[in-house]
C-alpha cells in the first residue's frame, strides 16, 4: 500500500509516520516541511481550554490526544529528541475575574481525572519569581509544552530513518491516483492523506466541493531569549478576560502569544502584533524588557468551516483529510496521526475520532 | 604608498574610495565590512541637529560635509547607486515646546544659509498624510538622507573597481608597519589608517594609550515596510522633548530610531527597544501598526572621550585615526574621507577637521 501525505507540518509528518510504522510505504510531500504553522506555534500542551467546557466530542478528542503524548514521544524519540516538557502548565490569575476562572477550572479538571495543585499568589510568586503580583493560581503538574521546530524535525528523521520519502517540492494537483508536483513529475498513491493546512482545500484536480474550504486564521507570536530562562514553567497569564501563553523552553527561548486574526492567506509581521504581545508581556512580567528580541513571526491556523478537526475519509475513494485542527494541530497530532494511520491500513481508529469524520459536512 | 584602512563602516570605506582615487595602493581589512553600526543607522541627514547649536566647530564640520555629499554621492554613483535623497527633512511639532523649537531652528538654519520652508499643520498633514494632528513644521527641502546598506556596498564596489583590496578577516595587531591577521598573514603598510568605530582602540601591537579608547553607544532601531511607502520625506518628530528619526526608502522601508544606551559591547536588540520604538512610532503615526515589522537591530556608535570625532594622524608615526563620530558617521563620511586622503598623501585637509585631530586628547 502507497500511501502519499500532502503536508509536512506536524499533522501530516506524524501522519506519515504512524503510517509508515504501521507498515504502509509512504511519501510526505512539502516544499519545506515544518515552515508554516508549525514552526510559528508555541507548543503549549495545556489540559484544558476554552473550547473543551462545552464541546464534549472535542474534550473526549484532546484528552485521548494528552493521553497518548507521552508514549508518542517517547517512541519518537528513539529517532530524535522531540522537545517535550511535562513539568507543570501554571495558569496565573492577574484580576479577580480570573481567579475566579481558576476555580472552574480546577473542578472541571478533577472532574476528568487531571491532577491540579491550587497555588497561592505567594506560591506563584516562589514558583514563578519573573511575574508581576498574582491573585493566585493553578498548576497542572502533569502537563507541558513541545517545541513544535524540535518536533516536526525528529518526525521527518523518523519517516526518513523508517525508508520513509519526503519530497520538498509542491503538490499542483491529484490526476489518477497520483499527485503531480511543480515540476511535473507525479506521484503514485493507493491512498491520499491531505494535512496541508489552511492549503488543503488548494490542491487541483478533485471534485468541486470534496474538501470542504479550510479558512486561515493568522497568528503572530514573539519569540524572547535570556540565559537563565525567565520562567519556570509553561504559563498562561489571565487578565482583562484574555489568556497569554507563555511558553519557556530548557535553551532560555520565550514564546509568547498569540494574536488571532482573520485576513485570509497573510503571513505578514505587524509592529500592531509586535508591540501588543510585548506589552501584554510586559504587564504580567516587567522584567520582560530586558530580555533579547528574537523573533517575531505569523503563522496560519487551519480553520475548517465548523472549526473542528477534520480526520478521516472524505466522499473521494481513497482520500484522507487530517486538517482543520486551528488553534490544536501540534496538541492533536498523536491522536490525528493515530486515526488516520489506522484508516489506511483499514483497521479501527480510535473512537473518539468518528465524530470528527469529514463527511459530516458533506 | 601603500595605505591599509582598518575598519569597513562608512568611515573606513570612504577615507579607502578617496585616498585610492587619489593614488593611493589602498587595502581595508574587516571580518564583515558595511555589517556593524553603518548597517544599522538610519542614514538621516539633517541640515542641523542638537549638538551644533552651541558647538562651533563640530557645525563648520557638519556643514562641509553637507556640503560634499550630493558631489560625493554623484562620483559614487559611476560605480554603484548610493541611496542618496534630498528632497527634503521635515520637521514635525507634536507639541507646543517643539513648535517653539522650530522656531529656533529655523532662524539658525537660515543663519547658516540652509533654506527652510515654514509649514502650518494642515501643510504638514498634506506633505505626510501619515502623520497625526502636528502644531505645526519645518521643512529643509534641500536635505535628505542616504541609506547606508546601499551606501556601504556601493562603496565596496568604487574602492575595488579602482584597484583596491578589501580583506575579509579581522586585523589582530599592528607590528613593523603590517597589520596582523587573524589567519597569521601581515599585510605591510605604509600609512595605517584606524576607521574601526568603538573597536578602533582595540587592534594590540600600539604604544599604550596612543589610540583614545572609542566607548560603544548602543542604539536600536526598527525597519517596518509598506507598499506604498507610508511616509513621503524623511521627518524628525518631535514630542515630549525628544526626537523620533522617520527614515523613508523609496522601496518602502521605514526606519524608526533610535534609542541611546550606554551597556559596553553589547549588541543585543531588547523586547524594550522594539516596544519602545514601536509605541513612539504609532503614537505620531497612528497607521503605523499594520505596517510589516520587517527588522530591529542594535549598532554601537562610536563615541570617543570628549564626544567629538577623531580625524588625522595620531603620535604614533605613519598612523592616523577617522573614528569616534558618534551620531554622525554616515553624515561626516565626506569630508573625514577627504580630510584623510589629504593626510596620506600630504596634501591640505579641509581646514574645518583641524580642530578634531586626535593630538587633542594626546
Amino acid at each position: 500500500m502507497n500511501t502519499v501525505v500532502v503536508g509536512g507540518g506536524v499533522i501530516g509528518l506524524a501522519a506519515a509516520w504512524r503510517a509508515r510504522r504501521a507498515g504502509l510505504a509512504v511519501t510526505v510531500i512539502d516544499p519545506a516541511p515544518g515552515s508554516k504553522a508549525s514552526h510559528v506555534s508555541g507548543g503549549m500542551l495545556p489540559a484544558v481550554n476554552d473550547q473543551m467546557y462545552d464541546q464534549e466530542n472535542l474534550l473526549r478528542l484532546c484528552l485521548a490526544s494528552r493521553e497518548l503524548y507521552p508514549s508518542f514521544v517517547a517512541e519518537l524519540e528513539e529517532f530524535a529528541p522531540a522537545g517535550f516538557r511535562n513539568d507543570g502548565v501554571l495558569d496565573a490569575a492577574f484580576d479577580e475575574d480570573a481567579l475566579g476562572s481558576l476555580d472552574r477550572q480546577q473542578s472541571f479538571q478533577e472532574s476528568l481525572g487531571i491532577r491540579t495543585e491550587r497555588l497561592t499568589a505567594a506560591e506563584v510568586g516562589a514558583l514563578q519569581p519573573a511575574f508581576a503580583p498574582v491573585l493566585g493560581g493553578l498548576l497542572s503538574p502533569d502537563d507541558g509544552a513541545v517545541d513544535p521546530r524540535v518536533l516536526t524535525a525528529a518526525l521527518i528523521t523518523a519517516v526518513e530513518a523508517l525508508g520513509g520519502t519526503v519530497i520538498r517540492r509542491a503538490a499542483t494537483r491529484v490526476a489518477d491516483h497520483a499527485v503531480v508536483l511543480d515540476n511535473g513529475e507525479a506521484v503514485a498513491f493507493d491512498r491520499l492523506v491531505l494535512a496541508a493546512g489552511c492549503w488543503t482545500h488548494r490542491v487541483d484536480g478533485l471534485p468541486q466541493g470534496a474538501i470542504p474550504e479550510i479558512r486561515p486564521v493568522k497568528g503572530q507570536i514573539v519569540r524572547l531569549h535570556s540565559d537563565p530562562p525567565l520562567l519556570a514553567v509553561t504559563a498562561r497569564a489571565l487578565s482583562k478576560g484574555s489568556s497569554l501563553y507563555l511558553v519557556p523552553r530548557l535553551d532560555g527561548e520565550l514564546v509568547v502569544g498569540a494574536t488571532y486574526e482573520e485576513r485570509g492567506y497573510d503571513e505578514t509581521v505587524t509592529a500592531d502584533g509586535t508591540s501588543g504581545l510585548l506589552a501584554r508581556a510586559a504587564a504580567v512580567m516587567p522584567g520582560v524588557g530586558a530580555l533579547r528580541f528574537a523573533e517575531v513571526s505569523a503563522g496560519l491556523r487551519p480553520g475548517s468551516p465548523d472549526d473542528l478537526p477534520l480526520i478521516g475519509p472524505t466522499t473521494v475513494p481513497d482520500v484522507y483529510l487530517a486538517s482543520g485542527h486551528f488553534r490544536m494541530g501540534v496538541q492533536l497530532a498523536p491522536v490525528t496521526a493515530e486515526a488516520i494511520a489506522a484508516h489506511l491500513t483499514d483497521a479501527t481508529p480510535p473512537a473518539v475520532t468518528a465524530p470528527f469524520t469529514p463527511l459530516r459536512l458533506a
